[in-house]
């Protein structure tokens, strides 16, 4: 097993070493600067030309937006304008698209994905008003961006619109949340939106206020001022004491050929195997306040990094045994604490970041396997772990020292991304069952888990080693292909929502288109792009 | 262009045609029977060994499906069980499937997915109650088939199983529906899901039952006894008046080189510019009652047929336009007798077929252009065909004759597959428009339809011939796989149901692993099914 294209790059950063985004903070106002670097790309191979972006430039932006919610909590709105001479943003960069594998692709746009619902999740629960300032051309990629915030101006100059481009140029779908949010998100109404989706020029002006595709245009002359206070005005209308921040500071885990370790996380690679064990460690004693240190955000920060460092760094890695070390009460008192705490700004902040990395793991396409053995703490934020898993094994050990523990937390404060707790996913044929187990106080023993329907498999000691090895034995035999649609159909039951749409039905296509000849054979549309040759298409529809 | 390998077949048959299933009717109840003919496939090159289906055996079932509806509304309950040995169903034939082009595998999933919902519309809204008797194994499509079925009972014989096995045997998905309704409708345990999805040999007896992969189990001894039982009580639950039935005649279209005629309906195929038109013509005068011959029942069927046809027979046309000719005032008073007479059993019937029919449309993966110009009648359920259209071209006459109109079907009896009406979803931004629009009695006129936001585009006369041929010649030239994954995602705005999920998730990312070489490739899993080689994985997780 060879690591990926993408193997080695760091996915943390720090605002000091951006190269593509400029933050600037000047409260109760921020304003993110997209100026790519042309000669920073992320790997070598290809140049980052006309605000174009690739993993690197999203790996800053999501930063950036963590680091605005938990560092500079007196931010109440925050501006995203391009550097570039008119230019917001061009989009995802075609040749590196071109040039990446499938996997790279399809996890391109799932992290870009992730990084705008996070934005949307600052706008919806942070009281920070993202407003896209769309200063010059916004194509593709970089209207989907504009699309996650909550408001869009559009500069009027005659030249500047707004565009998604991508059917009509490349032959695939603007795939990062752009079809969706157009129609579901905007409410452009169907038959405009398949206009506009086919127009590689784009909408510009008048035109585009009256199709709801942005929210108002302003001549060049007063662009920047009439974007500020409307900001302003945004931001004035926060209330809600926030601050002082926190700061963050570096996971900087120790990575070596074989794991990656972190302070309470730590991911053990078996390529020989194509599994993996993700160890989680719960909180050690003597918790500092809320703060950077603080166990939940530290090991749920941790656990977002090993997740992606997984999905980029480690693809033929088919299974995942999910694992917990540590006291089970602790992890229940962070819990009872959070809880409670939870109308306090930087509690709420860490239970939104816990949800966003459980939803992170909800929708990593790798099989995922829970097991409870003796010294593991699945008690409630981390009970949400297992629930997280496609199956959950469990120990019956003769002690009975093999434990799970529910929390106030496992009834709804952790949703998924299409609004669902996993304990309501889990139980759809009783709905009252989440209740009555996030609210049960005392642990459940392997028996109580079994019967209470919160493990797969309670296996005893005797049968453990060798049902756990067959189990992930089978699990890695299988299709790869046919296990991601499997566990992308299995993970979601009840009805979707705008963020699962994108995921499930938006990106499900552009997942097929990108694998068709059409957009990437020899003579497919994104090979092509930018070269003299024209297309040549299979013309059958299917 | 060459037709598909399907080409050729029909689309209808009639019960005395049947090669594969046994209709027998013994109010209140019916006896669905599959014994397929191994020898009989719908083109040559398979056997359709113990019970695995092909679509010939699935037009059968569809045909069934509409004739208990409205021939035999005295059934309330539907009884379909398996006419072999030990067998109910073995899912889709797999020789079948790996020797289909890419189109043909979607559009037969599709087709059979539509009939899984026809069946579950049946159960909902015709009191007529489909019962699975699985006298044997039932595996895959079987299952799948099972699972649309309101109750499932499967003989405990110590061998019969329930079981989908596409993933550890082929390499695919349930795509069918089955992980959906196993999650979704039956509401199974996800991780017990994730098992069963991954058991090739399936559940049986009590755990199928635990597992609520089936309602209850019956030794073979008193199995059809039994279910017989239940199928009468469900029948005796039913006791709104239904019937007579009627007598549903062939539609027989007159098939050319370049056309399909039926009574009401034409499909014009332009081949050579890979464009469609599909004309429905409107009520003649004197219309007949309820019956056959009623305009509505008859038009919505060859309309039906008509698509059912492009889907299979003309997969290089790109672009269907969608015409209707006649009197508007006409098919608005057809619609408000069907609109009166709703509680009628048979005008409820026709509301439902046409609904589906509509639905049909909807998923139909072709460029749909209304063009409404003078001598057309697009009201109330026309209006539907329109308001089904990616875009909706109208004519500005200077007579001011070119008009559209609404009825009282369009606010809601005419339900999408997610549930909500064309004109919801056309005005997600403002919902009061759908009752707006829907109460209106006078006619739109062009610039009335522009105001009220019914049209994509009102065009002058002048230019009228040219932007219509730009706009056809644009769409026609874009990937054909870009279009579809737009298409699926720009005509469905709002939250999304099972019925959706199935289309919009299951069917997408099955689409996606049919394409990917871990299934389809040489060494692919669906590829060498039942040879000695075993397949060869490209290991990556996506």
């Amino acid at each position: 097993m060879g690591p990926s294209r993408s193997a080695g790059f760091a996915l943390e950063t720090h605002p000091t070493e951006y190269r593509h985004w400029r933050l600037a903070i000047e409260p109760p106002l921020a304003t993110l600067t997209l100026a790519v670097g042309e000669e920073s790309p992320l790997v070598p191979g290809y140049k980052l030309k006309l605000n174009s972006y690739d993993l690197g430039v999203d790996i800053e932006l999501a930063d950036a937006v963590v680091r605005l919610r938990l560092e500079h909590p007196e931010v109440r709105a925050v501006i995203v304008t391009g550097g570039l001479d008119r230019v917001f943003c061009a989009g995802a960069n075609i040749h590196m698209l071109a040039t990446s594998t499938h996997g790279f692709k399809v996890n391109f746009c799932k992290y870009t994905n992730e990084t705008r619902l996070a934005i949307e999740d600052a706008c919806a629960h942070s009281g920070q008003h993202y407003i896209a300032a769309c200063n010059g051309t916004t194509a593709g990629g970089g209207y989907e961006l504009a699309l996650a915030c909550e408001e869009i101006y559009l500069v009027d100059d005659g030249n500047s619109a707004v565009s998604l481009p991508e059917v009509p140029l490349l032959g695939v779908l603007p795939g990062t949340g752009g079809l969706t949010r157009v129609v579901d998100k905007r409410k452009v109404r169907r038959d405009l939106a398949d206009v506009f989706s086919t127009l590689a020029e784009g909408v510009k002006g008048k035109r585009a206020v009256e199709w709801r595709l942005v929210d108002g245009v302003f001549p060049r002359s007063r662009f920047q001022e009439a974007v500020r206070e409307r900001a302003l005005e945004l931001a004035a209308g926060e209330t809600q004491p926030r601050g002082p921040g926190i700061a963050l500071d570096a996971l900087a885990p120790e990575v070596t050929a074989d794991a990656v370790r972190y302070r309470h996380v730590e991911l053990k690679l078996n390529p020989g195997e194509r599994t993996a064990e993700l160890t989680i460690a719960g909180p050690p004693a003597g918790q500092p306040g809320a703060g950077a240190d603080f166990w939940p955000l530290r090991a749920f920060r941790e656990l977002d990094d090993a997740l992606l460092r997984l999905r980029f760094h480690y693809d033929e890695i088919g299974v995942v045994i999910l694992k917990t070390r540590g006291d089970l009460e602790a992890v229940r008192q962070i819990d009872i604490a959070l809880y409670h705490g939870r109308e306090d700004w930087l509690v709420n902040e860490i239970l939104l970041l816990m949800a966003r990395t459980l939803r992170r793991l909800d929708l990593t396409a790798r099989s995922l396997f829970a097991v409870v053995d003796g010294g593991s703490c699945f008690a409630g934020s981390l009970l949400e772990v297992a629930l997280a898993a496609d199956r959950i094994y469990m120990l019956r050990d003769s002690a009975g020292e093999v434990r799970v523990a529910s929390s106030a937390l496992n009834a709804g404060l952790l949703p998924m991304t299409h609004g669902l707790s996993r304990l309501q996913v889990r139980f759809m044929a009783e709905p009252a069952r989440m209740q009555e187990i996030a609210g049960e106080s005392e642990p459940f023993d392997t028996s109580a888990a079994e019967e209470a329907g919160l493990v797969t498999a309670a296996v005893d000691e005797i049968d453990w080693e060798d049902e756990l090895r067959v189990a992930i034995e089978e699990r890695v035999s299988l299709s790869p292909d046919a296990l991601t649609g499997m566990e992308a159909n299995l993970r979601f039951a009840g009805a979707e929502n705008l963020d699962s749409k994108v995921f499930g039905r938006l990106s499900a296509w552009q997942n097929w288109i990108f694998s068709r000849p059409n957009a990437t054979g020899e003579r497919g549309a994104l090979t092509l792009y930018g070269k003299p040759e024209r297309p040549q298409f299979n013309w059958r529809r299917t």
